[in-house]
């Protein structure tokens, strides 16, 4: 400040004054204006939080997950979201708050102290969720899972699109035996379970195809359940010729089970997944064709919504899920 | 800071000077209580940046990563920072850098202005690098990573000490004839592909053990080349009894040769890994004994470094990798 005040050539009490004045202060314009510059001639760095205090706000969005940060694959929405906060000049903070509530509030109370220009409240998988109170304070936006209240702007995947597209595929290829291994009961409530399930029965009910009640699973989506289910679908004397499996690792674990029982894929039996798992999906034999939880994008459109301002007018963005295409689907062997 | 004023019973100068003020200035302890009182009383939030100008440090330690908060398996690094940090009530505030170095700028100047009581600098995975030097002005740990100028306190997995434990597993179970899949070639000078390389080495020779030249290979980390060097060595008239794959990822793909080459696992070949990546080694069929990747420990390592002051002195602490013990790994068939 005694510095400062010197390259101004002003009064310690007036430098004080002005980092903490409104506008419309006392103080001449040109005095203010020679603060300021010296200032930022003296190094903008130990003055952020004055600058703030003058400005009202940070260049900096944040960004508060459950366990996105150290899940294995929804970092990715991380980056779409810094990627685009960075387009703008912001930097995305984030903070991860491995579900403790204590440890979230004081982010938020934290993120807002500092002036964020927005909060993006992630989660690790999609689900209704209830939001913090405090980001009623400022815009917000919840990512990869809803609103509870239908009050915060939503970013999440479109669950019944992706699980009807990936029933389509199947049933483009010429299959009308087409089983089902859910990663979750229907009264769990889960989005991707409930959703991806309600796209399948679209789209073989619009096929005008009925599905053997026997072809249909719930599972816990991993690969032991996806292992355990392949087997008795695959081992069974009537057996799918396609298999929805609704993530990749349940994928993983039927294609364990088509080794075990020998049972060629796509040959003997189609499989299509859901989330192309970057270290999994590209690298199963065969390159499993699957349903990209688009992360990246969903990241990105948080930032939008927030760019935009963000009303708490409860709007859903559900984005598409793109169709992979590799080599686990091919037309079935012989028609049923 | 009009309200501030009446609830303290000050002037609004006044209360402008205390919250600039450094102690020791002309007011009295009393007055500046209450003007402190009052802005407690009236909400912390707005006032935080006014809390870290008053105070010189904010309740904050900055983590910088090039892509850890991206990547599958190194984000357990945030959680164990984080957990530790937030045992002494301070927040982790993450910027994810994608390697951008103006993004990294930006962050690095955004978390010294708000007084980051430190920095952690880290990679997603263990390498040389060479530090901004902005991280002079603040206690600073490197972590998943070594200073390349010795500066700078590092925390790194101890490479060599893995290396060696995974072929000592091997060798204690009576194996002689141990093949390597290395992640990297030892030109790379990737302290992984080098350090585990040397641990095999150490071990091999302490055991008395002439390795066949033709049993080492040099991939690229990846399952592509884990299967393509696994059909090499398992279909090969002379094969190892046992190999050393330096990740989990390359395991997996020797475990694809086997099977294609109908090689039991561990009945005929013996199969150590490394990393322990949590989607991936428990899923494999036997379960992969590998060695872990201490992230988590790694990352509250690199706290505590902070937390003590983290001098500039070079100090290195390599990071112990337990052994995981699952099913890959047993006793040869036949003495060679």
């Amino acid at each position: 400040m005694h510095d400062v005040a010197a390259a101004a050539g002003v009064s310690q009490a007036t430098v004080s004054l002005v980092l903490n004045s409104a506008p419309g202060s006392r103080f001449s314009a040109d005095t203010r204006q020679r603060v300021w510059d010296a200032v930022e001639e003296l190094g903008y760095r130990t003055n952020a939080h004055a600058k703030v205090l003058r400005e009202g706000v940070s260049g900096m969005i944040g960004f508060i997950g459950d366990t996105v940060a150290t899940s294995p694959f929804a970092g990715a929405i991380i980056e779409g979201a810094q990627e685009r906060a960075w387009e703008e000049g912001l930097l995305l903070l984030t903070i991860n708050t491995g579900g403790d509530k204590k440890l979230e509030a004081a982010s938020l109370d934290t993120m807002l102290s500092y002036k964020v220009a927005g909060v993006v409240y992630a989660a690790m998988y999609n689900r209704y969720l209830e939001v913090p109170k405090a980001l009623a304070g400022v815009p917000s936006v919840v990512l990869n899972a809803q609103d509870k209240d239908g009050k915060l702007p939503s970013v999440a995947p479109d669950e019944v699109r992706g699980g009807y597209t990936a029933t389509r595929r199947l049933i483009e290829a010429g299959h009308t035996q087409i089983g089902m291994i859910n990663i979750e009961t229907l009264e769990s409530g889960l989005p991707a379970a409930v959703g991806r399930f309600e796209g399948y029965r679209q789209a073989v009910a619009e096929a005008g195809i009925e599905v053997d009640p026997s072809f249909i699973r719930f599972g816990e989506g991993g690969e032991t359940h996806g292992y355990a289910y392949g087997m008795e679908l695959l081992g069974a004397s009537r057996r799918p010729t396609a298999i929805f499996c609704a993530n990749d690792r349940t994928a993983w674990g039927v294609y364990q089970a088509a080794a075990e029982l020998q049972i060629s894929i796509p040959g003997d039996v189609s499989i299509i997944g859901f989330d192309n798992q970057s270290t999994l999906a590209p690298f199963l034999r065969p390159g499993l064709t699957t349903l990209e939880l688009p992360f990246a994008a969903m990241g990105r459109q948080a930032v939008d919504f927030l760019l935009q301002g963000a009303q708490p007018d409860g709007q859903v963005k559900l984005m598409d899920c793109p169709l992979i295409e590799r080599s686990s689907v091919s037309h079935p062997k012989e028609k049923p």
